[in-house]
């Protein structure tokens, strides 16, 4: 019912994120044989690392897979209306030197065949599906917005497949959302129904906040974003947003007492944030940390939803030392 | 006002620390000169380091000063009636391995002489007296719990005075206390209020949480607190919890715009607190992070007030690359 109100603000948001990609050379990813569990692509990083893809459940998922085989793979969720190509390469790089990252589009989002699901549990299940189509007993998983939110939910479905976990710009259900329509912040609403030029700037505004400080480091992440050059993802399809801002107003709007099923996550987990996210508020980061049973807290200075791509180097150390 | 009305609150919190530290043998600190700016103390270490005087505007402190020499010195403000002894020698050492690190009792505190003002503004002045006297132009500040109060107020007072700060476990002005008497929280009131046998084991329940795991690291750091068998500091007076109780009371009624003066501490500042401190409510490190314009937050799971000793080991590589 929430949503049937938003439809508006979500149908606009997907065109800004359309037009935000329009710019960006799409052209189909590469086919590739999946090679589950037998990755030897330590030589491939964030911007030349194969497309590869594996069908399972009638969903042919695409996924990229690097780094160094040892440790348990991380596998990433990603944010609202992104693909392979929306994490920093910085953070991929600087993760995949320690053990093999794998990213991948979820059902419908990107070159995955498929239907978004309009539930956090159903994009759950699908990241499930992914994940056992490549044969892995055991991962430790990250999830940043909208991915932490599917990474919670995976890690409650299936407790013995995952390690640690590690949740970036991300809320319990039942967040603080600051009152905006389908649990949706105001802010958000608002930066993701702007225009931009060049178009890419919807980022500057999404995860970096006004100081110049702060815009700097935007524009250092977005070009990272565009140094992969060949073979990048396919857009999203105008179905994605609407489908995935129906699941945020289903989250936010979860029955029961509040965060009482995070003490169910037992897993170590990770939070992290800026101290002034409008994307996902901070407070929800600190309130996972206190209702999750072992989770530390870190929040970076003069941040905001990107804070992890403002602070790269640190949130790489940090996570590095955290997953060993 | 407030004050008034917890009296008999204070005064039985005062008579719990007496008999926490009945225990210990109480013996008057060495007198030796003062070697401001020229500390090659370097075999020193928490459990060994000299008692050193210093003397101005009519006080006599109490020091420490030990570690590497190089970077700036490190100077700590201490927690609610502790003394030189208080601080947990994993973290003093794990500190001095990279710098000087430099503990003193407050005016009217343990060996230092002189009246324990009833406003953190008056222990700030005390503070500022004490740093002038070593001669130091610049410093690293660290405060924990009303330490950190204290350390706000003298970065405040002389902002060229101090480089980079750090605050654990502590407050801004008009913090949340949980609605307690006199600006504490209730569980501090009922927790310092009780009795514990043997007494130290107050800190048990000040610093730790109630689960095994992390009242097993409150037992390691009891044993660490009473590794300094010789040269102890003197206890405190009957006159150092009243006055430093009256001075949480006017801090957290402090006037004006909730956290407007955080604006103007611009020092990088590292704010590090546990999910669950109820002495301090964690809370309340959220306000710091978001208000100060450049402050780091770290939260650490299943920890209390004392989180920076349950994570000595975590809290030092932190805190040594913060002040890098």
């Amino acid at each position: 019912m929430k949503f049937r109100t938003s439809k508006r603000a979500s149908l606009a948001a997907a065109w800004a994120l359309t037009a935000a990609f329009a710019s960006l050379p799409a052209v189909a990813a590469e086919n590739a044989m999946p090679a589950p569990g037998t990755s030897k692509a330590s030589s491939e990083t964030a911007i030349n690392a194969t497309t590869r893809f594996v069908e399972a459940s009638g969903i042919r998922f695409a996924y990229r897979r690097f780094g160094k085989p040892g440790q348990l793979p991380l596998v990433f969720n990603q944010h609202f209306t992104g693909t392979l190509d929306n994490w920093d390469p910085a953070v991929l790089d600087g993760l995949a030197k320690e053990r093999e990252v794998i990213i991948f589009d979820n059902a419908g989002v990107g070159a995955s065949t498929g239907e978004v699901p309009t539930t956090f549990a159903g994009m759950a299940k699908n990241a499930e599906i992914f994940i056992d189509a490549l044969g892995l007993k055991k991962v430790d998983l990250l999830g940043f917005s909208i991915g932490g939110m599917i990474a919670q939910q995976i890690t409650l479905d299936r407790p013995e497949l995952i390690h640690k976990l590690i949740l970036v710009g991300t809320a319990p259900r039942n967040m603080d959302a600051g009152g905006g329509e389908g649990h949706i912040t105001p802010e958000t609403a608002s930066i993701f129904t702007a225009k931009y030029d060049p178009p890419e700037n919807l980022w500057l505004k999404v995860f970096f906040t006004d100081s110049e400080t702060s815009q700097a480091a935007g524009r250092e992440f977005l070009k990272r974003y565009f140094s992969r050059t060949k073979n990048r993802d396919l857009p999203v399809s105008d179905k994605v947003a609407p489908a995935q801002m129906a699941a945020v107003g289903e989250w936010g709007a979860h029955p029961g007492e509040r965060f009482a099923y995070l003490k169910d996550i037992k897993q170590p987990t990770l939070v992290v944030s800026g101290t002034h996210d409008n994307i996902v508020y901070t407070v929800n980061s600190l309130y996972l940390a206190q209702n999750l049973p072992n989770a530390k807290l870190i929040l970076y200075p003069d941040a905001s939803h990107g804070a992890w791509y403002q602070y790269n180097s640190d949130f790489v150390a940090q996570a590095n030392s955290f997953l060993k």
